[in-house]
């Protein structure tokens, strides 16, 4: 499948490269392509992102990214996601998937970083509301990059992972690609408006993140 | 142990009944222990409740209560905590542990209520704060009552609990009383800031409360 991923951290490199390693055509969206060598925050540089992945994915604009996928996925800080998004016209895309996997985080206070979502502020509600061409799919923000792409990594893989938005249809193919990464609980939530419960979960991961001091982590839903 | 009770809800009346199971000498405080005939929400009436606990309780006042208890718990509506425990006189008993069960949650706006936790709204700092005196240990708010004092009920009680505090003997207590509850996996995520944890998490349980159409749901932290 063509995948467009928005945003070329250690969230867009590592899901890049699981999906490369699947087969699919990915086009990894940066601000400015030419900037190969800056260092992103807690990952490779795209120069060195792009032999990992044996060069068989682009790296290209948000704009580019955003028209080549048939699927996109969000992965920019949460705080500049919908701006992320004007900037690649994902409004003008037409009817699109997009996997939201952003939380908004504030690093201004030191660690543990604060998680600032709420009853009333929801990343991929906004996300919605300001695209309604897209199919929003909350998905992905609960654990850290390589727990994404590798959940047998944690607990041979005995956790859950929630998939929340508008279009069912949507949902199952996201459910789909997640159980291609190897996720075998995939807890469909409900509508775009339950996305506020993996993002207000933030706040507990952070702590899981201090007191078991691994990003290794992730919970299962025991019913 | 001596135990004293602040709300006489559901909450307060599944511990309290737990803990007199387990030979505790429970206070049981309400607003009006006059009022044993008001039908209280999702649970018995107090003059239903007594026999239920073969009368060994009493049913006091907030303060009477506070009084009692060499260890106190919280059971109030989370938006009340602060004035319940004003009334109580909460201030004035000395140093005690006091286990903070609150969650802040909106039912104005229909179901599923809005959970109103946030980085800078969290209930068991604002207890710690009000009430320098008291040792607040925040656990037992991300599960509804049944299965608060009966894990095994859920997937066999392979789930975690949590408790958040600054005293560290405190929350030793408290993870003890826990135990004799039946929990096997009860976290230490860290000082009464980390409670803003458990507390946002509400945010999740409601979707996961949804989903799975049972509260009998928890997680288990899997790492």
């Amino acid at each position: 499948m063509k995948i467009g991923i928005i945003g070329s951290g250690v969230v867009g490199q590592t899901l890049g490269a699981k999906l490369v390693e699947l087969g699919h055509d990915v086009a990894l969206g940066t601000r400015d392509p030419q900037k190969l060598d800056d260092k992103k925050n807690m990952a490779v540089t795209l120069r060195e992102w792009l032999p990992q992945v044996q060069n068989k994915a682009r790296v290209v604009t948000f704009k580019e990214a955003a028209a080549h996928g048939e699927l996109l996925i969000n992965c920019t800080h949460g705080q500049i996601a919908v701006d992320a998004l004007k900037l690649a016209e994902a409004g003008k895309v037409g009817p699109k998937i997009l996997i939201d996997t952003t939380n908004e985080l504030d690093f201004s206070k030191g660690m543990p970083p604060g998680a600032l979502a709420g009853q009333d502020r929801c990343n991929a509600e906004k996300i919605q509301n300001a695209f309604p061409n897209l199919k929003v799919v909350k998905s992905l923000n609960t654990i850290s990059a390589p727990v994404m792409v590798n959940p047998q990594a944690v607990g041979g893989g005995d956790h859950t992972i929630f998939v929340c938005g508008n279009d069912a249809e949507a949902k199952a193919k996201v459910t789909e690609l997640l159980k291609s990464f190897g996720w075998k609980d995939v807890l469909d939530l409900g509508d775009i408006s339950s996305a506020r419960g993996p993002e207000m979960y933030m706040g507990l991961w952070i702590r899981l993140w201090g007191a078991t001091k691994t990003g290794m982590v992730n919970i299962k839903v025991v019913r």
